[in-house]
């Protein structure tokens, strides 16, 4: 195990920042300020942390200058504007990276496939027929790359992956374990009554920096292909069917499913859990909130949703009978016909106030 | 990497088809209307498409009799009633499949499994004792399949699949990668605050021309064994729980789960993402919206719903709100009171007009 | 195949229950009452399965004494206060287990590793530097342990597993296959429209007799670690995020999803489908029915729920077009106006009556 030690000094020029205290003093990693150790540095995102810094052990500190001053007790900074971005990229450092490259020799590769050979091939990875491994990337074990199927430079495929569908996929994507790139997409013809399967004929194309969690499903396009553009980010369990589009720099969170044929437009977030149906259109800049279901297209950027709320469960069975019955409860006439009757009360009180 | 390549006339036999135009046009691929160029087929199934038909580039359009008059610009087509079922059938034809056949060397086979003579056994498979695979049978890279396991021929198992629990396949059946059938159950005895696991000594049974999504989990029975009947076809990141029983040709689109137990009808479809609990019944031929939850048996076909809707974000959290009183307006009662109300006064205003 | 064979009395002492009839009886499986043969032993827990049980060919029953003599036409009985117990305790005895052990000449271990003589490391398992893997536990083929994973004693791995991040497992754990435990957790910092990735140091801790079930993701924290305590109990297809820490007992059924940072307590129950936001703190014993959203923190024991129920879908359709009416709609004050307009107008009537 290899473990990654840095200067201060070297950090803070890693992001540009302004140093303050012991240049040379040795940091072993980053941590939480309530983790924090003396040989750690950690970070200060805002006021409502000051006080845990101030309790806090660590070493030194990555904070803006106006927190600082407010930390009296400590002597090591490392001061930047945005001190989320300097731990972003000082992760990157102390992160412990596979450094072995090569092919190892149980992995089965095609003789027609074409392998950087600064790549890393794991144990038992299958590459096969007309396949590209790009330079510096990393495949590590028992991964499949199935026929035709390409893969750029910088990129980092984790455990049990499955890559098929002739996928085709750019520089410094990582996909972590477990997931399935360009499987069959889910394509039935009904007919009397039976499921005739409609060979998937598409593929995937993916960007470049795109980032996929584990246990995912990329479908492979029907005819044309399914698209993640650049920057696009996707969190585990992820089911994306069969001729979506995504756009660039869209993030989804946790177990959100897109159905077939659904294009979503750039900078989207869509949170944890979130559905969307097929066939639709998404406008770039839409946040959907968690579990939300987007039944129909969004054309404006903004923020949408969809449920309850949170209930304590007897009020939940109280407010779904209540549910129930609102099918049957005109209620914007309702509310027209109350304020009328108001008017007819009000009414007959000054009728009955002039005939005193 | 191999191409399909065949003759209009060809084709047009495939889906026992009307050929108009040239019998010897070599297509090499099928394709969308827009993407499609000289060399490629495509599909037209109906009006809304008649503008892409007339704009596309495709060699030749599979057509239904009343719309190929419609686009005098095209000069090759294949009529037939359902150009929708005649492309799903054509799909095959222009599909890469797995040709090789045999046992790859890294496969580890227990002595006393049967594996047909024209199965195909990939690399890094494992088959434990007394397993079945049938003629025809592929089974890709890095599969698992355990003790007692067996599939019919004609079987298609992607990489990754872990077939376990003993479970019984039948033919035509396709799991795609990473899929799990046969895993344990989740059962567990309570006792005193803690869980006691309940070994799982059901199996799995899947009929025949069964199709199961990447990533799903497909559990052993407790004591009697999981079923999916013949047909069934599963997209993918769906779970089926211990003792579910699935009636033939029930579609379930991705990330469905269903609860143990459960015994879902014939030709049932369900929308993505639906959640049905434990121990109930649905009947033959029952539809469920997307994101619906299904919380008590249904009796009677139809369709079947739950949830809000889509909402602006600050629309719906004042939805939100309303919907936290609505559990203390009784509003069947409150829209009586309000009829009975509306009798007073005009009981009250004929008053005063008979006293005037 | 190996079978597991009984006599009546092993059985009986097994569970501590009283034997009544014959003791040599042979059984050689567990069975639902339905599916009973004479060779088979079943349970009953209740009064509802009382008529299945007189119906059944079971050799013998499980039951409590006071049902017992309600069955005159069965003879053979083991009796005991808690039959689901007694019956978990069963399926241990009649479940096939992995006898072999040692190590399969095709796994990978890395010199450093420390494999316990009596484990067994099954085909094509990959097992990096300064790994652990403790007495009798098994690990099935292909799973790949990172660098810096250990596991403790006992435990179960099933195959496709993925163990990574250095996560460290207690013992008695078992991990259904497929499962991903390690990855990467999700995390990125947004600057100027792009996501800057953060690498992920903290680890995964698991403790002892922990159940994770297949195609399941739990990610290693940002910083520290995520955590399972002792006794935790996870179905399929379940996310936990960076970071989350999840008290002893807590069960979670199928396609649950946590978000980073959230603490549960112990002892909760969260039906299928459960998604929970980040960064809130969920008391003991807390249960939340399926489904259901969990936005923000719950401090007290109790049932929570969301959702709408079910409805057909005309119905649901009718109810949503009033749900999109109910936020113009002030319902608290409404009520209070038409309480306010009922005591006008009896007022009103008495006011007419006075001057009759």
């Amino acid at each position: 195990m290899r473990f990654n030690h840095f200067h201060l000094d070297e950090l803070a020029q890693l992001v540009q920042g302004e140093l303050v205290g012991q240049s040379d003093l040795v940091l072993k990693g980053l941590s939480s300020l309530e983790q924090a150790q003396p040989h750690h540095i950690a970070f200060v995102i805002g006021d409502k942390y000051l006080k845990e810094a101030l309790n806090s052990k660590a070493g030194a500190l990555i904070i803006s200058a106006e927190l600082q001053s407010q930390l009296p007790n400590h002597k090591n900074f490392i001061i930047v504007p945005n001190p989320y971005l300097a731990f972003a990229i000082l992760t990157h450092s102390f992160e412990i990276k596979v450094t072995v490259r090569g092919i190892e020799r149980t992995a089965q590769i095609s003789p027609s496939a074409i392998i950087a050979d600064d790549a890393y091939i794991g144990h038992y990875v299958v590459i096969g027929e007309d396949c590209v491994v790009g330079n510096n990337t990393i495949i590590q074990s028992h991964v499949k790359i199935d026929d035709g199927v390409e893969l750029g430079k910088d990129c980092f495929i984790d455990s049990h992956v499955t890559l098929t569908g002739q996928a085709k996929i750019g520089d410094r994507v990582r996909i972590h374990a477990n997931t399935v790139i360009g499987g069959e997409g889910f394509g039935f013809a009904s007919y009397q009554g039976k499921w005739n399967r409609i060979a998937q004929l598409g593929s995937v194309r993916i960007g470049n920096d795109v980032r996929i969690g584990s246990n995912c499903s990329v479908d492979r396009g029907a005819l044309d292909d399914t698209i993640l553009e650049n920057g696009v980010i996707i969190d585990n369990l992820v089911q994306i069917a069969h001729n979506v589009h995504v756009g660039e720099n869209t993030a989804m969170a946790a177990k959100c499913g897109i159905a077939g044929s659904t294009t979503i437009g750039k900078n989207c977030i869509f949170a944890g859990g979130v559905g969307v149906v097929g066939h639709i259109k998404i406008a770039d800049k839409v946040t959907v909130t968690g579990m939300s279901m987007v039944s129909k297209s969004i054309s404006e950027a903004g923020s949408y949703s969809s449920g309850t709320g949170q209930f304590e469960t007897n009020q939940w069975k109280r407010t779904v009978v209540r549910l129930r019955q609102l099918a049957d409860v005109p209620l914007t006439k309702l509310v027209k016909k109350i304020d009328h009757m108001q008017a007819q009360i009000e009414s007959i009180e000054s009728t009955l106030k002039s005939r005193k």
